[in-house]
């Protein structure tokens, strides 16, 4: 981890760099992929399985024998976890519905919104290394308050052609039955375009590669909905001389060993934390199982000392984490000043873990400075906003004529013409 | 205007066909637009404005003195309209406003969503054949209300230079003062990825033909959000017995002046309606200054019979219209059953035109079916949605041991040792 201490700024955006992806080497694998899948269908999806995941399927799509055996396999503690964690999600979540309120912006002129959620869409799970089923709560949930009435999921199936048991027990507690074994950029092409078996959607949620990432930004060019590009997944700390460097460390760490390109970022106005941050971290990354991957994306990492919290602010919102954590007595100081960030986890007793798994909060956030223009997933990305409108006779009189006159200016004299043939 | 009869379900998706756009024929004329600029900054644009507007500039920003003139141009009767939409448009996006709400999850977990304006907009207005006013409206107002610092403006220069007052005007009463004369591809462009004299934003608002559409679509894969694709503009018309026919005539023809690739539906129960729409249409266009570009886009249109209201509304949703008006004394039996729609008019007197203008929803819509995964532009789309979190030490302990436990479940050791940390 490379210190810097005070940098000017015009050096941020050099200090701030992400790792940079190529999109078009990544085109050019992911476009006929998706155009096979909208040709040929099953067939595609069943070849390409083959050629990525290196199982031959005959069934696309989880039957219920496999959610039944799925069910016996997760241990009772951890079912229990993952209930308390969806109980959780489920409360945050429904308490961001927005209520209907109709206002009368002029006399005789009521307007509203209504949400009404997006009937049919399809939820993406990572495989690779580690079972995301905490992923699946953190798209399930939200779509089933929104009140989605077709919602599927894919994810790519180990080479035994099975999903892991605690993916299909998250999904089948909380509702989801529909679960194909498919994945990368096949899977999204399949829910965008539909194939015999799987169902075309409206939107397409998830995590994933820069397969799949590449694979959702392309087919939103059609009429398929995307909830946010996706890059690596990153963390920033920011620690005062009250933060507990053993906390800060594990934080850290818990960032780092997510991939060999997950970026961790200090920023401190202690030189006793950066100073001796580095050790702590080495200490605790010795234990780790996965010590490879954290040592690697830790090479990415930087200690940025300021000595001034409203200049550490600067730069922390031209970077823009998609998780910021402040370690600090005093949170607030900072916290009040949080312009660009996906979630933020306040005090020295909020981990990034808790939010990823069970204060209630989605994990599903932007990455690679998309914060500056994207909210995390929440109830909004499962619903659409329908405006409405009911003008009675007397309120069409009184904004009649400014209408007509606004119509006529644009040029645009049928415009005109519908209010006046009202009024008149 | 071809008329339908209780149309099979498998005809359904042929009946409601919109005009096919080829994107891949736009990029290779967006793509190098879109380079130069990135390269060249300020040199491209004005160059790209001398090919495509025909007009060589100086100055890609409008001075003082330009808007003071072009405050004197606009007669009072149109300032005064301009005044009563901006303050009916201001009330409706104010009710949007997210009040933030603290939920505790779990004894000692704090979650809450903090409502954090997109730092920095760019907003583009089309040119063409009418100055459109109204759309300045509908992107400065939310963007000042939920809080943007940085809101500039771009719009196609008329052959003389100027930006019609109008336009000017809008954008000054409601505070925004830094204009670009600069359209097209290359507008985008240039908010995309900044200039010598325009600055990079983080989101992109507003309409546009296929190619300013095309650069949205393209520099979004980058680290801009855009609002959402557009295309023509389109309304149905829900008529039943009750219906006034000169009132839905009237609609039908105001969305049909918009350009000769509009599209305008009727949706209807009654005979009679249908019968007699053709004449009535036909005998209000005569007397229309656009009316050559409204009988193209009424080729494109159709009169569609449905005995069951059920099924009518089914065949809508499939449609998913940017605009629907409900021309009913029972508008409710219809718009219960509405799940994709932008903007939705209810009853005899509301007339598209007043959401067009006047009413305070807005009119920046999903056009082209997106109404199935879309909302139109609304203070949330100003806004990021950020998540906080802050747990006690007691709130820790409560959540802790699951977290654990998932933590282990998914592989994650560093995302365990975070919370073990803290407890033990």
């Amino acid at each position: 981890m490379k210190t810097y201490n005070n940098p000017e700024r015009t050096e941020w955006p050099d200090i701030l760099k992400r790792p940079v992806l190529n999109n078009r080497d990544v085109d050019s694998i992911v476009g006929p992929v998706l155009n096979n899948v909208r040709e040929k269908g099953d067939e595609a999806l069943i070849k390409y399985t083959l050629e990525f995941d290196k199982v031959e399927l005959k069934n696309l799509q989880v039957s219920e024998e496999e959610f039944i055996e799925a069910g016996q396999h997760v241990d009772s503690e951890l079912k229990l976890a993952i209930e308390h964690a969806s109980e959780n999600i489920r409360v945050f979540h429904t308490a961001q519905q927005l209520k209907t309120e109709k206002i009368e912006t002029s006399p005789g002129v009521i307007c509203w919104q209504k949400p009404v959620a997006i009937e049919k869409v399809g939820l993406y799970i990572p495989g690779g290394s580690a079972p995301l089923f905490s992923t699946v709560l953190m798209l399930v949930i939200p779509a089933r308050i929104a009140g989605c009435t077709e919602i599927i999921l894919c994810t790519p199936p180990g080479k035994d052609g099975k999903i892991h048991p605690a993916v299909l027990y998250a999904a089948k507690i909380n509702g989801i039955t529909r679960v194909f074994k498919i994945g990368g950029a096949q899977a999204v092409a399949a829910m965008a375009f539909g194939t015999e078996t799987i169902p075309k959607v409206h939107k397409i949620f998830g995590p994933g590669n820069q397969y799949v990432t590449a694979a959702k930004q392309m087919v939103s060019r059609g009429d398929v909905a995307i909830d946010m590009p996706a890059g690596p997944s990153e963390l920033a700390v920011i620690a005062d001389e009250s933060a507990h460097i053993e906390y800060v460390a594990a934080d850290l760490l818990s960032q780092a060993e997510h991939g060999t390109d997950s970026q961790v970022l200090l920023f401190t106005t202690s030189k006793k934390i950066a100073d001796r941050l580095p050790e702590e971290v080495n200490r605790q990354l010795k234990h780790l199982p996965r010590k490879n991957i954290a040592q690697v994306s830790l090479e990415n990492s930087r200690i940025i000392m300021m000595k001034e919290a409203g200049v550490l602010m600067d730069m922390v919102n031209e970077y823009a984490p998609e998780h910021l954590i402040i370690a600090s007595d005093n949170p607030d100081v900072f916290a009040e000043k949080i312009i660009n960030a996906g979630s933020v986890f306040i005090g020295h007793f909020t981990p990034e873990s808790a939010g990823d798994y069970m204060s209630g909060t989605n994990h599903t956030l932007p990455t690679n400075g998309y914060a500056k223009a994207y909210s995390g997933v929440n109830i909004d990305s499962f619903i659409r906003k329908i405006t409405f409108q009911q003008i009675s006779k007397q309120g069409i009189a009184n904004i009649g004529r400014d209408i007509m006159k606004m119509a006529a200016a644009e040029e645009l004299d049928a415009h005109k013409n519908a209010v006046a043939i009202r009024l008149f």
